[in-house]
């Protein structure tokens, strides 16, 4: 197990910031702007995509996939393909009639920089844009599986996933939710990219099953984790470091994991969380320190 | 060259209500109502995929498959996508927003119907479906197929396609266009998954080269020709018949073909485009004869 010190160990750091700069290039290079009238939607994809953000998600696949000796390059692909579908997500939750939030990332949210219209199309061609990558042959040469990559992708942000879970929480607002509805709500909305980030990982490795689903339970139980830190952060974090507004969920009437349990059962749910994540990557060696080490990172994360 | 006659033939009218109604069943079996709270959404994407609608587009995955002798249910499935996305468009169009309509089809909006937020979520949740169901094993047991298809309509209905479009036909609503431009707009706007309908079929039956192209070539002429007369129709139409209001391009201030070319020069333009269609199915025998009347069929429409 390792100590929480590790949560900040230079490795981790080093990772985080390569892929966050890997994946700031991939995008670039797959929104390129142009001089065609309708470039104000590049313009806007790239708003959406490249101002900020952890790049948690591309992160997880390229730490996973290093665990099999994937090419980075296709990593990144994958990475990029994740983050915006992740995007995109961010960019209608904000919009007026979901979540009405002006901000994001500590900056105006795109409707606000630019308008609604936009916005509701800049969400809908990075989501396009998502199977658009993954179904190239770059992303892999077989065939197989650029397909389960595709299917994967499409399970976890769907009606059965992250939308899914998005409408839950909408429904949330008017109505109290016990905690196993917080969590099935929170594995639907954002537990499923998470498994999937890892996921993809193993299979563009062709992993065999056991490795494949040490890395969905690790991803199962962190996500889960982190949803519990966010709701924590939400009434303790502060806006300047978060980007976002102070108590927002409790305001909207949504039952969180704090409101639910109250902000110490929270903490030591996270801590729990966590420990289980770390314990299902026994099966790989030295080699998944870095998400490990990520594992502690999130418990203890202030942003 | 068919005369105006077969717009209406025997063999064209079984052929649509067919595939109508074997879209239908399709998309009522994807599309499974449950017991869980999200389960609105469900309702909400059958609202938007249920009601009505020509199914113009499976009936033309479905008839170009038919020439290459391809199981008409792999058609069906692909048939069952593309009309997701269509779907998913025209939700996400309706929105206040966007085009702010509150009829479609003759009934209300799925915004009016439901609220903008489940309106949003459910036209994100059909877009990502219809990427499942291609990618899906059913739909072809050759994963190169389903990649291409995937990666096909990925770009037809992506910033370089549809949306692409949809932006440029707002940004139409404030610039006046001249007539390459408007071309070009619908075009991406519904042009090219008119064209992905129709090399869809070619796809599944693994065409060669010179009958994929014609297909592609038919479906850009008759994608156009659709477009001019759908101009025709918001001018000369019958709102009980096409189930819109009247003169709405015209009072958001839009350049269509009509208000460049005028009425008569635009009904030429579409014969011109409908014939030319029905010359790229030269390469096909009388098996394409039910493409070549629904291109006059196209010409003749009321709705």
């Amino acid at each position: 197990m390792p100590s929480p010190r590790e949560a900040s160990s230079p490795e981790l750091l080093s990772a985080l910031s390569e892929a966050a700069s890997g994946i700031k290039t991939t995008i670039e290079t797959m929104l390129p702007l142009t001089d065609a009238p309708e470039n104000k939607l590049v313009e806007a994809m790239r708003y959406a995509t490249l101002e900020g953000g952890k790049r948690m998600r591309p992160f997880l696949v390229i730490e996973c996939a290093k665990l099999f000796s994937v090419d980075v390059m296709r990593a990144k692909r994958v990475g990029a393909a994740l983050e915006f579908v992740h995007c995109y997500s961010l960019v209608h939750d904000d919009l007026p009639a979901m979540d009405d939030a002006d901000l994001r990332r500590g900056i105006p949210s795109l409707h606000k920089k630019y308008d609604e219209a936009t916005a509701i199309l800049a969400g809908d061609a990075l989501l396009t844009l998502a199977f658009e990558v993954i179904a190239d042959a770059e992303t892999h040469h077989d065939p197989y599986v650029r397909c389960e990559l595709t299917s994967l992708l499409a399970k976890a942000s769907g009606m059965g996933g992250m939308v899914g879970g998005q409408m839950l929480d909408l429904l949330g607002e008017t109505q109290s939710f016990d905690i196993g509805q917080i969590s099935r709500l929170h594995r639907m909305k954002t537990g499923m990219l998470m498994s999937f980030a890892c996921e993809a990982g193993a299979v563009l490795g062709k992993a065999d099953d056991s490795r494949r689903k040490a890395l969905r339970n690790y991803a199962f139980d962190l996500g889960l984790a982190f949803q519990v830190t966010d709701d924590i952060l939400d009434v303790e974090g502060d806006p300047a470091k978060t980007g976002k507004e102070k108590g927002k969920d409790a305001a909207a009437g949504k039952s969180t994991f704090v409101t639910t349990l109250g902000a110490e059962q929270a903490r030591m749910r996270a801590e729990m969380l966590v420990h289980q994540a770390i314990r299902h990557l026994h099966v790989f060696d030295s080699r998944a320190d870095v998400l490990r080490a990520f594992a502690m990172y999130v418990l203890e994360r202030r942003a």
